[in-house]
């Protein structure tokens, strides 16, 4: 986030002392929570004196300032929040650059390499996985790289309907400068108003809108990076055929091998024609096979998911007992009541019932949207809240699924915490499968609770990797998941990788330790350190 | 094609000796025709003796047949069909394998390697831009690597809609397995008859059903491959978050990084219900306005392809005075013709006129899977015939479209061919732009027709660059682009690309100069050679 030393986005968007009461309350009958503690304030925050110091021009933009390297330190995380409300700043970077434009970004990087320090580029700080935080294994200095200043659509081409976005605009900046051309980019990760088009193009974002073109890689008709060896640029395409895709190397590349400057996205007119439904199962499995007619129906209604019973009651829009079916159908040319009727009638064969028009499904949008609010509350109050995420075929889904709970719910109990809560959604429908979504809950032990969350993890890995189920489906890899990662990608990808981050990258600047092992690159002694 | 001397897809499929009668007739008021020159016969064909004799188990798969050599010496370009008229077996294969398996491969590629021989893999052979030539630099010995004996459906995951698929499978067989289990690929290249999924895989092969999912990469899960360095497979995902994808290095990698073997692709259910719709327009720019209305409507009929007039009389589906906009919808779950209905109001919005019933769609379709056996005639009556194609956003279509058909036009007159004729068409429509083909037809000049070819080809490939356009949108890079393409391609992707291909293929055995300049990597003394 950059912004705020604990907590998800801004104070203004987070709960209320009074709403933190009632959430707590609300949980206490389940779960055994405390009363929350306080976020650390900046007096608390204990770091290590800077081993660099910016000189010349560099020095407008790049700084050792306290508040900005403690909020820089860490992600979003569970073991992040847990870490900051520990007052545990170690890894905090040595400096923290905000560079104005492209040739800031340019500079940095040439600094860093003649410092031999390490460059953590920093969209909206939203990683889950470890994506922005310092290597700990790696001697170097660290220096996070902030882009929030490379902001703003610089071009807009209304015929073809694309953008041209510069890599540190947020979700609503975006929407907002598209908005008076009748356009929308239609993609809403959870993390939408505070994570930026680079980070997304960074990590294989995947929107709220979620059958169809999911990912933000759908919308790429080009890349920029600013790699330690040049200017990466591809040109505007709305389809490649010319060998292997270049923006292919750098979608997913979570900073390893470029910092991405801008994007040229396609964009479509904002929809005038909406229509929503809530389909109830009371049989799971039911459900699962609903979510699947719809997903090889060949319509691509704009939002659908499917909700587990636990899923839908924790987030006010189930009953406890049902699972529940969101869907949504828009457009911009056509009505879309005919399509969702047959949506409807496809859950109907599976034995749905329809919601009784109190919208559920508006409830659990807004639920989904102050769900890191609500985490925020919830780790200070002692729970433990992560979640996991990953995809399948469907003729391994259920497999999958009970190996993931229980792995998770084992593991919760043999890590101290018995009676913890996994409950699972299915975030992304695709025709071949979907994107399992686990959302873990439990009063966390007393001690070493980044220990435990590490255990828990490790046991839900091993349980994907048995069902060869990939680390994440749209959290990205990070530190946190890159030895499972390594472990289970096929050694000929792991070397392809490795080579194109030799290619551009060859002193190893960039977030070092993110996808592929940390490995210092030999390059002689180092020119200078401090 | 690998079977026939001379000549597209089969002799059966080639026009019988009344119907070349009657299409050089119908083409001579038009363009000075000759009769047909006969084609090659193996007597006639002169080939060098093979450097390389296989030894052991190798010879069983592997050899220096000279019919096998002299059909795997070309593609299916005009420059091939007219050496294949001169009678010039030049680039011949030393060898030609032709493996019962993947073990045949591996021993085919490490056999190679012993004896520093290039391997070229050969699928259906129906490449337009000598993807399967041998390099005409290249001082090793050479040998095609034919995997037509890798065929078959392995495995069909009817839950996922999901079938494994071997790579030397061409497309009826493919569907032919697919049929009794009610689904379908709906890939549908020109080359379908004889082209093969390990081919198509290799070149971003694009389909007749136009419109969303246009290229074979839409409908892939997995890929394997055997690459000098190992087997690379990927697992099943429906969609890919943890780094960049591994199966992008494969896709459109041309037999430059390793032979596809197999892969899982996505398939459908059989389309039960289907709508056609022929609009004609008057207007040619209001015909490109309708399919970008098209295009950017939120449907996605599984065929919508704009003919210029000329194009569309030539084919026999036009009257030379109005473009068409060929139209289909199609599903196996719902009716369309509401959908279709909502395409026809747009075409008419833009000044649409509707066929008269006689489906000129079926004429098209027609000549359009006939048009490569036409072509071999008329090639053999002294004309030059050969396409182009490349891909743009919709505002800079126009510009592209005039400057791509002036530079073919001037330049054919400019190499001694007065009065060629040069029609395009749109033939994949997607949101922010479109795929435009060019045919040219001329009376070739009497000598040096491949040196006349290479002169159009330079210059429409310098206003494609001027266009910021690329070399190609679905017919693949090959030897023939490979200039052009390393010309365009910003220098650090060039980077990444070579060195993915020393992970792979460090001795750089696979089809040296397509995507890649030839370049010999040293190794050290040769092993063996002959």
């Amino acid at each position: 986030m950059g912004a705020r030393l604990f907590g998800w986005g801004t104070e203004s968007g987070a709960l209320s002392s009074a709403e933190e009461h009632a959430l707590v309350d609300r949980v206490r009958p389940w779960l055994a929570v405390t009363a929350p503690v306080a976020a650390p304030t900046l007096p608390e925050v204990d770091l290590t004196p800077p081993r660099l110091a910016p000189a010349g021009a560099l020095a407008s933009f790049m700084g050792s300032d306290p508040l900005a390297r403690a909020t820089h330190t860490y992600g979003q995380a569970y073991r992040d929040l847990v870490r900051r409300l520990e007052r545990r700043f170690a890894p905090a970077p040595d400096l923290v650059a905000r560079p104005p434009d492209e040739g800031g970004v340019v500079a940095t990087l040439e600094w860093a390499d003649a410092h031999d320090a390490v460059v953590i580029p920093f969209g909206g700080g939203t990683s889950v996985v470890g994506g922005v935080e310092a290597p700990p294994d790696d001697p170097r200095p660290v220096i996070s790289l902030d882009l929030a200043d490379l902001s703003g659509i610089v071009e807009v081409d209304t015929i073809s309907r694309a953008a041209r976005c510069r890599a540190g605009t947020r979700g609503p900046d975006l929407e907002a400068a598209l908005a008076p051309r009748g356009l929308t980019l239609r993609h809403f990760p959870q993390s939408f108003e505070f994570s930026t088009v680079g980070g997304w193009l960074a990590t294989h974002a995947a929107g709220h809108y979620a059958t169809g073109p999911t990912r933000i890689d759908d919308a790429v008709e080009s890349l920029r990076a600013i790699t330690p060896r040049g200017i990466l640029e591809t040109g505007r395409h709305p389809s490649w055929g010319a060998g292997p895709d270049p923006r292919a190397w750098l979608l997913g590349s979570e900073g390893t091998l470029g910092v991405i400057s801008e994007a040229w996205l396609r964009v479509v007119a904002r929809p005038t024609f909406h229509a929503r439904l809530v389909a109830r199962f009371a049989d799971l499995d039911r459900g699962v096979a609903a979510a699947r007619a719809v997903a090889q129906s060949g319509l691509r209604p704009a939002n659908a998911r499917l909700l587990d019973p636990l899923e839908a009651v924790v987030s006010g829009a189930g009953d406890g007992g049902t699972a529940l079916l969101l869907l949504g159908c828009e457009s911009a040319d056509h009505p879309v009541d005919g399509e969702m009727a047959r949506l409807g009638e496809l859950a109907a064969d599976h034995g749905a019932s329809f919601s009784d028009g109190t919208r559920p499904d508006a409830r659990w949008r807004d639920a989904f949207v102050r769900a890191p609010y609500a985490r925020d509350v919830l780790v200070r109050a002692g729970l433990l809240v992560e979640t996991f995420e990953t995809v399948t075929t469907w003729d391994r889904l259920d497999t999958l699924r009970h190996a993931a709970v229980g792995a998770a719910e084992d593991a919760l109990a043999a890590s101290g915490s018995p009676g913890g809560r996994v409950s699972w959604r299915l975030t992304h429908l695709y025709p071949d499968g979907a994107a399992l979504y686990l959302t873990v809950l439990a009063p966390a032990r007393a001690r070493d609770r980044v220990g435990q969350i590490d255990e828990v993890r490790a046991a839900l890995l091993a349980a994907l990797a048995s069902a060869q189920a990939p680390v994440t489906h749209h959290h990205g890899v990070g530190r946190v998941h890159q030895p499972a990662l390594a472990a289970s990608s096929p050694e000929l990808a792991t070397a392809v990788l490795a080579s194109a981050k030799s290619a551009l990258d060859p002193h190893g600047l960039l977030n070092p330790g993110v996808l592929l092992a940390s490995s210092r690159p030999g390059r002689g002694r180092r020119d200078s350190v401090g």
